[in-house]
């Protein structure tokens, strides 16, 4: 645990799946009371649940309201902060369990992906004052109209961040299934190692790339409050990793390497070459709702040109099927696309003022013989697109490059 | 349905416990909201869900307080309500579910057995104002520190019946898996036939008989509050039992016949005939939370006395162990009990003017060749006790005699 004060926990619907995780989580959770800390929890639904809950909406009506949807999905952190409550009892603590409406969390009226606008903290404080664990549902909120609202996925991440933030938590403690962060997906890359310190845009660039151990909006939020997090395993008491406004000045230019599968190219080729013609391509897919990645247009001679991007693998046939019926306009000699790429990514806080990690990164790909059909950079990371059959070599040797112990 | 004008209708856990019944019950409502009513409905938990949740909690605590336990199950009700909300949707009229809390339930803070204290209509007047469908949750309320209560058993048929006293409602629909109310249960007797109408206090005395279609709490407060009942069906279109202040004024002095074999026979026998002693007795039993039914004492011979009397099956074990830890005090020279017992019991309001019904009652337990154990009377019931084995004969001799059409 850390010093004594006040401390915010999070637990993931893994962590509290059946009744012997709850257990443990209550253990996790009475420890850190009994050294003396004020202990604040946000806990998801258990394992499945939220899922199951779908799918008893979509047998009644696949189109049901948000606001309804809501209603119902809130439900399952219910049963969860109830059920661990209940495993605090037994273990003799005071301990209550509060929903989002009773725990203060106000928000817009976003149903399905709302955000938090204010938390009133006046209950949990009068509950911390009597020395009671305060288990909160995450997930949820409530609007002006007294709704209930949810805040879509990593919502738990967020409502935890948001209470240390209205709290002025010590730490925020977010408990997953991994240890921490990694340099790497370890699955992938058997020299992966966890990293005990991380920034916070380092972490966002991590999260937006497929770490998936905290969602960028929790990030961020943290950022803008200055919430200490620290990320770490339910299952164990190895130390997880902290992420803060500052990390440790060092030598480490990159601090970790992702692979992201879910990705599909779409090439136009054979363009005309008029100007705005990118701009009003993108714009048309961005009005359907489409995301898309890394973009890459061909210096055009005059007449044509051709331009690539990347799409998540369920946009490409949508984004395709858009491209198809408004070729009259876009006027590309051939649309192809594939769904056999993967985008590999380099990130570090320390890559802006270092002109040479990228050519460092392309050495390493190249000693390895993959072939790079695409490249994006940014401030503070490098992605480059290969084929998927490649993927997993191009972390590990760029892995060797960067982050070899 | 009934004339235009403002319905309250309740759905048991039944009458919801699958998409198909979910969508039925949505048609109903609907069709009381075509024909030009506001209708506001209160909804149980589907099927099982209540008894899922509490093995829930037991696998985790057995012993959780009552206050989380509330917490825990009132996420049933919520469920239920999103779902039905759901299917009046995709019918595609105007709806919008409320929790308790929501729906302005205020209780006492007797978690798992809660009071209703009042009702704060303003949000379901606004939501009946602009014409929606609202759908409640039943059982559960909210208590003045902001925290979940339930209502306890039969909290469903409660909450409707007081919003139906809050709105000042028409008539309160309680919709169940049988047609209405019956002269006696026909699964035991072909000849049993459905009542037009039945008062408040003939229905309470039914209900509490083991009639089992509309729970006590909730026809005392339709009493109390003067609300017209109707109890029918959810699968077809018959028309229910009304129950109301004053029945029809007609010939039958006996309303129905009921059998309760949930119950047990304990003789405490040659007790020492010592004034109080029999109140000693039954108040020990009614501090251990145990329930006495019928009881009978011998006409004692100043030195000792026979006290018998009925308690529920589920209290047998733990009431003669009390009796036998006791009987240092007590006294009995011998402490006998059976299970094997069942309680007859006729009902009607009429009774109370009309000497001869206990006689002709009697009579044709007689002519049946069945022996009565014990007997109990009150202004508009007559109860005896019988041989499990005789009960459904019983039931079949006296409603011969009283209730053959």
């Amino acid at each position: 645990m850390s010093e004594m004060g006040l401390i915010v926990q999070k637990y993931g619907g893994t962590s509290v799946k059946d009744a012997e995780r709850v257990m443990n989580v209550a253990r996790r959770i009475t420890a850190a009371y009994q050294a003396g800390n004020n202990v604040v929890v946000a806990v998801s639904a258990q394992g499945d649940t939220t899922d199951e809950l779908i799918e008893k909406a979509n047998e009644i009506n696949p189109r049901a309201s948000k606001r309804e949807m809501d209603m119902l999905l809130s439900t399952g952190e219910q049963i969860s902060i109830a059920l661990l409550a209940m495993a605090i009892e037994k273990l003799g603590y005071p301990v209550i369990s509060l929903t989002g409406w009773q725990a203060g969390m106000h928000t817009n009226s976003n149903y399905g992906a709302a955000r938090i606008k204010t938390i009133d903290t006046e209950r949990i404080r009068m509950e911390l004052d009597r020395r009671r664990i305060v288990i909160v549902a995450g997930f949820q909120g409530i609007n002006k109209y007294d709704d209930i609202t949810t805040l879509g996925r990593g919502g738990s991440d967020t409502s935890a961040v948001a209470l240390a933030a209205a709290l002025r938590a010590d730490v925020c403690e977010i408990y997953t299934d991994v240890d921490g962060v990694y340099t790497t997906d370890p699955r992938i890359c058997s020299k992966a190692y966890k990293l005990d310190e991380i920034s916070y845009d380092e972490m966002l660039e991590l999260a937006s790339l497929g770490a998936n151990v905290l969602h960028n909006r929790s990030v961020e939020m943290a950022k803008k409050y200055n919430v200490k997090l620290s990320v770490r395993s339910s299952l164990n008491n190895n130390e997880g990793t902290y992420v803060k406004e500052v990390s440790k000045v060092e030598k480490m230019l990159v601090r970790g390497v992702t692979r992201d599968n879910d990705c599909a190219r779409i090439a136009l080729c054979g363009v005309e070459d008029a100007p705005g013609k990118a701009f009003q391509v993108f714009e048309m897919i961005a009005k359907a709702g489409i995301s898309v990645d890394l973009i890459i247009q061909s210096i055009g001679d005059g007449q044509t040109k051709d331009i690539s991007f990347t799409v998540a693998e369920a946009d490409l046939e949508p984004a395709l099927k858009l491209l198809e019926e408004n070729n009259d306009f876009i006027k590309a000699r051939e649309i192809k696309s594939s769904k056999d790429v993967s985008k590999v990514s380099i990130v570090g806080a320390g890559m802006v003022n270092n002109s040479g990690v990228a050519a460092k990164m392309f050495e390493a790909l190249y000693d390895a013989h993959i072939n790079i059909k695409m490249i994006a950079t940014s401030e503070i990371k490098i992605s480059v697109l290969v084929a998927q059959k490649d993927a997993e070599n191009a972390v590990n040797a760029i892995h060797d490059k960067f982050l070899s112990k």
